[in-house]
């Protein structure tokens, strides 16, 4: 049995606490918010738990085995850190932190004291990105030429981060965990609407030294809600539309063939329509999947799925993305 | 009555044939290409035209009013200056010319002898965007804050020109044709997968003084066909779906407000849900209303819709794309 | 405060359970059901209520003002009357009772005992058919002319009743709810594929003296989930479509005129297509609704919006198919 | 080669007389109208065709090997028994004949006389329809249960016909080159908003003695255009959606599996939902795929797909639907 804390009751805090209270591994032993309104608001329903206002003071019960951090992004490093030094493994929403540094001093302290280290990309246990995943290792789309992800809707604009920083997490997550090879640079371009500066509708290409591209079309100012990605092989390509009910994953037996011609005006690619398949995907909870294998790989001191290198990846293409968006969009090596 | 030269008889050159060929104000007198085979194929269909394989000989005619050129784009400066030349109108293919050099000195020659030279951006005279246009020029949507453009299929790829070049040009002449604020500079990305280098995928946005921004996503090498633009106002946003039957255009009266937040990580815009519209669109052929703003701007000496600016601002834009592309997305001020 | 007691914790319980204990105006004193596992399971979550496997001893409490009926079809008359004539105010699920005499029987007693005896019509407290009804109360349709509605998908097959009797109802209180007229007569056709006989696929039609005409699609057998309704007046058409997640109605300024004609072979209506509109819809939950209008009409005597009349004339109708399917779809006049 | 006349140069004659001109093995000799309107308008597009209005002549020459028939249904008697004692081959559009007793009178005819005789069914040479077919022949499906039709839009009303006889027979020609078995009854009821009494709404069940059910909505006045058909195999089930652009069938591996239950109150079916598969089509021009089919036929001495007896079999169904109809719905034995 894992004995574990969360931290934050705001938005997505709930959703832990209930996730981590059903795992038949784990037992929530506190919630901890600065709202006493939160701690009141949830009490009732969770007798098990101890409802407190000091994060600093559970660090020191040794039955504590983990932390479940779902504050605001500013605050994950100091909390993850404090947690970590107090020996306690460390569940952490996404994006990871606020900066590069800040994810290499974590993973470096979670390396030195062998502790879990994870972060929680949501996406990455929907029997969609499963899916996905599994037909990538099988090889059934060959070499993925590119990835391309739309996200928008009208959405609440974030007061401390961009639009970036706050829908592209789920999507550069999933590009992480399905593909090998690192970008070699990155590009945004934007725009913000309010005096904060903070853009709402934002941009994002990734360029790959094999000629892969990947590229995140992100808004808050959209009337339509859209959230898919298209993924394209040599051999097939696939439509992640998360829109829909069931049918999220379309796989085409579509594609193209580069031909070499020497004829100028001539045409160079062959194109090829075929057969489409959609899968049947494992419609469980995605949250339960998180709690499951934070818990199970603190049990078997295994790395989970969604572990602190993928978390780190993606704070490194958010922070490129900044400087990017600083300076018009110019080109960040990474 | 106007007596016009089709030049060109390959992909489009037949559609623009069968439209002057109907329209009651215009007399096809010539049809050009240089494969017999081609001049064969239609020969049957128009008893009344003659065809021929020598573009030069018939701009001595002096029968010939205007000439309609459906060639490659490369060809376009050489065929459309010698039109000019002989005193002749000229309505040419999208993009205009190859280069913006080009396009001005076209441009130069048209106004300097009063002829009218015209680009065939066939989309402005669809029943969607002339409503689009309708409805922004009644102030419907407000202030045009971004437009978002994504037309991606699996399609030929073009051995002369990029993506970029082929399907852009139909989604930057609307916004040219529905927005009057001019773009500061122009930044594009994109990817390869053919050894001519030409890209296959590109994105290209434009940036402007005001915070409005554009984004284009052109792809010949998706399994899904999408054709839609989002134009986002202050007042209401519209979505332009060209693969809707005949819901083309859907209104949505949903906004985002800005509000001056002092609190830090505090929500800093309020947004609206309201009702949708979806107004009848005239359904008739767009390029029959191409052919007849032709021959009615040549009567009555007037500029039509689709005009040789709104064609020389595309081809700008596109030239800038490519230095953007050939220096890794460095931005270019325009 | 109305005091009220949820008979059955099955499948739809549970959901009245939680949202009469949400609503400030109502205290669910009693939860009743047979199986002590289900009584076990909810009693953690509902400290303040009273969990009891015996429904005849609540029915002598003096504070319970009103019961919840939640279990098989089969039983609702029994429990309904024992309520009511222990003068207990009745909210039964749908459909009302297993006969017409039933409904009869129970409404008699509602009306001699000045009690409310309302019926779960759910779908009669969205905010589509809330807006659907507003629409025709204000005549925006003009005189409805037909109703056409298809409720499939790959359900459970119940065991003791058809497929009208499980799917049906939504839509034929829908019909009462929203249309004036009564059917004069009713004809079912069906099939089942089971060998208890009772249908997994059936079609009902209802016939009006006016001309007007109803029919419903009911299957458990099919692949695809569709829940739309068709409502053609003679003004305007509205389609309802309750898969959609937002755009539930569609509103078709689209309509046909009839024209007197006297040669052969002539068209004799003439069709005009017009605007879409798509209304914003009130997105609460629906059975808050049901709670808070069964707690209001006791507490103010009045009639709540799915009444027993409509309740009853539900009851009428299926009760006609089932004899109309027994006979291989004659004709039940009403 | 074979020699062809076409009768009727109304809606749907110069589709039949573009693909038989086009058509390598045929040639049309004759193209035959009343409206000398419609005779000019035609001859210039076809110079090597005579255009008469004289149906009577035609049919001596004995350079005819064959009548196409495209005029209004109740002449279509007349003119095909002209033409098949006069020896000819007969292709008559959809439906073959007013009634059964014409359709059998011409069968016996061309039985007699050794000739073809063809129904226009257009939809069975579509691509969707061939496939539909190769799954089911190939067991795909498993035992058909049953066929849900759905064919409605904001239609032209016909004056002489009512809906069902205008709509339903390309759906009952699928289902009667799809399923062997023959529906021993036939229901239909529907509404009719003009003073002509035709249908424009009309609702068709065919019950069969193994269990399976056919079922027909049909309607010229809905602001929608469905055009659908669903067939439920005990193996897999479709969907042919016709309004799709390319992915017009969807085959569904989902089902139910009947299970013999002795609880009261016990779910009686499992159901399972599986993969989905949207085969590619061939997209070819349908009625090219009829002009061929009719050539070869006649060439080669076969049977046509869309023979005389599924245009016979359309015919009943429609015959007794016109009863049923008339009497209020009643059960009509085939």
């Amino acid at each position: 049995m894992v004995n574990v804390a969360i931290v934050g009751l705001g938005y997505w805090g709930p959703n832990l606490l209930r996730n981590f209270n059903a795992n038949p591994d784990s037992n929530v032993i506190y919630a901890v918010d600065k709202s006493e309104a939160l701690l009141e608001k949830f009490k009732l329903s969770f007798s098990n738990v101890d409802f407190v206002n000091n994060f600093d003071k559970i660090l020191g019960d040794e039955r504590l085995d983990a932390v479940v951090i779902a504050t605001p992004v500013w605050s994950h490093f100091d909390l993850a850190k404090a947690a970590l030094m107090a020996g306690k493994h460390v569940l952490v929403e996404k994006p990871m932190t606020s900066t590069l540094d800040e994810a290499n001093e974590l993973i470096s302290i979670a390396e030195d004291k062998g502790l879990i280290l994870m972060v929680d990309h949501t996406f990455l246990y929907t029997g969609a990105v499963g899916k996905i995943k599994e037909l990538i290792s099988q090889d059934s789309l060959g070499e993925i030429k590119y990835f391309d992800s739309t996200r928008i809707n009208l959405g609440l604009f974030q007061a401390d981060i961009n639009v970036l920083w706050d829908l592209a997490p789920h999507d550069i997550s999933i590009l992480n965990y399905i593909i090998d090879e690192q970008p070699v640079s990155v590009q945004a371009t934007g725009t913000s609407h309010t005096e904060n500066g903070l853009e709402n509708i934002a941009y994002l290409t990734l360029n790959y030294s094999s000629g892969k591209i990947a590229h995140f079309n992100c808004s808050w100012s959209s009337p339509v809600k859209i959230r898919s990605i298209l993924i394209g092989g040599n051999k097939k390509m696939l439509l992640y539309n998360d829109m829909e009910p069931t049918e999220k994953v379309k796989v085409y037996d579509h594609g193209y063939e580069i031909k070499n011609s020497e004829e100028k005006n001539k045409i160079i690619a062959d194109y090829r329509m075929g057969d489409i398949s959609i899968p049947k995907l494992d419609m469980k909870e995605a949250l339960a999947g998180v709690a499951m294998d934070f818990v199970k790989s603190i049990q078997n001191s295994e790395m989970p799925v969604s572990n602190m290198y993928i978390g780190r990846d993606v704070v490194k293409i958010l922070e490129a993305s900044d400087l990017s968006l600083k300076h018009q969009g110019k080109i960040v090596e990474l």
